[in-house]
């Protein structure tokens, strides 16, 4: 068996783990990420966390190969450096995380955007382990993917690939105008079926103010809430229809769902699929769909995955 | 250089052509596909067609090494067999088409569906040749697609992927109703943005009956035809607004718009390309945008060059 450590940083914490070369994880600690103190600060602090989970895997008699990184932002695979990223991590564009991270390791990195980490994760190691390829779709704060094949998230050309939140959905209107994205256009998949365009939804319907976020709008909705179910069923059938819609372009193998509504329970996952089924093209119709099972390791373990042979 | 017979075998017909390993087409033919008389007599004809290129070619001290083919129907490429196939091919569904051919003709054989031939054959040697990864999305009779990736169209694990017609379109609603689509659903892109779309939403929106075809609107549409403008200039948006999707879903290197509505003129592809340019994430905006460009030759490119070591 060999040894790497597995990094997810994101923009409120930076969470590792010892990861084995079978993909289970021996050892897993998390930090503050220094969210506005620049990318420097933020290595040093990422590696100090590394070298801390180093010295617990050899007190085990466990030697550890090399550094896989998932981060936030547009990362460029190839070169191991930060594209683009927002204001939530603070000086992190142009950022040499490969490069910054072997220097003071001693070890060799590599690094890919957070989200393409957590479906290789999920590829490899859980929800669709044993699968050829593999589309996950996280519907949470935002609305992500990657579609990984043979064990390889497909980046893209500019490694902007995997943004799947950002096509057109009929279900994305308000009153006849299609509703603003957080990317600068409207109308798009994400607008409609991430988390927060639920509550949002909750409250442009009159919804009671004193609800205060997406979870309190599944509380009311279970609490019988119509208005609620209602922005729900309508998320979930967005999400859907987006899903079933992946599939026929793709002809994935498996579909793993992943994401703060993916935990949501039946409410949204049964409005979801009886949406993504009625998309489907009659050869893809039994679609295996799963959830993620890999929980927040998923990206950790995915990180690690990069840095073993394939 | 090395030589190929690279088939196109479509509903109506087939043509064939020695292609050598620079892309290059040296003598083609075409027959009509006795698309009522079963696979046996299909591959028949298509045997008699590669052999008389083959003689052709020797005629001229070219060698044939093998055959290549991109066949109508959802087409396993690993068994080189017909999964399934509409009507347009009677008795095509199950017929070993690699097996059958290598059999008639001695040579090795390959097969594929003939819009990955199609996208294969521009991606390597037209439109997108030079390009790591090339999206083809074609609009015409239907809309369909596919994405090559380092020389590989993404097949699909049931070989179904490319269908990029059915995902749903907000602008394939009538009367608040969505489009039904040729795939037995409703709502998507190939129901408003394909060729036939185009002159049924003509029909819809009380235009003149002596329009017999999609040709006729167009043309009326040139002539001042304020419906024709509308119905066209809607069609070309829900493809733009798809093409636009896809790239930020994929993030090719180069865009490749093929079929008989990119053939059109600025009419449909300026509008095309504003609606497309409208839905792209910003570090995609310049993405860039072609006519394919060889023509009918494409696809009997693309399927010789499924032979051709990678």
């Amino acid at each position: 068996m060999r040894y790497v450590v597995g990094v997810d940083l994101g923009g409120t914490k930076t969470a590792a783990g010892v990861v084995a070369s079978d993909g289970s994880v021996v050892v897993t600690d998390q930090i503050p990420t220094r969210n506005r103190d620049g990318g420097e600060a933020i290595l040093d602090a990422t590696a100090a966390l590394v070298r801390s989970l180093i010295a617990a895997a050899a007190a085990e008699g466990i030697a550890v190969q090399a550094v896989g990184v998932g981060s936030a932002g547009v990362i460029n695979a190839a070169e191991g450096t930060v594209i683009s990223a927002t204001d939530a991590i603070l000086g992190w564009t142009g950022t040499r995380i490969a490069a910054g991270l072997a220097e003071r390791l001693g070890l060799p990195a590599a690094v890919v955007n957070d989200v393409h980490a957590h479906a290789l994760g999920e590829a490899l190691h859980g929800a669709g382990a044993g699968a050829g390829t593999a589309l996950m779709v996280a519907f949470g704060t935002g609305v992500g993917g990657s579609f990984v094949v043979d064990g390889h998230p497909l980046l893209g050309h500019r490694f902007v690939g995997g943004h799947v939140g950002h096509f057109a959905s009929p279900l994305a209107v308000h009153r006849g105008a299609p509703l603003p994205c957080s990317c600068g256009h409207a109308g798009h998949v994400e607008a409609i079926a991430s988390g927060p365009a639920i509550h949002a939804a909750y409250q442009r319907g009159g919804g009671s103010t004193a609800l205060a976020d997406t979870k309190a709008v599944f509380a009311s909705a279970r609490a019988g809430d119509d208005l609620a179910l209602s922005v729900i069923a309508t998320a979930a059938a967005a999400a859907g229809q987006a899903v079933g819609g992946l599939v026929n372009i793709l002809d994935p193998a498996v579909v793993v769902i992943s994401g703060g509504l993916a935990d949501a329970g039946g409410l949204w996952w049964d409005a979801m699929e009886r949406a993504m089924r009625a998309e489907l093209l009659a050869p893809l119709a039994q679609v295996p769909l799963t959830r993620a099972s890999l929980g927040s390791a998923a990206a950790i373990v995915g990180a690690a995955s990069l840095v073993f042979a394939p």
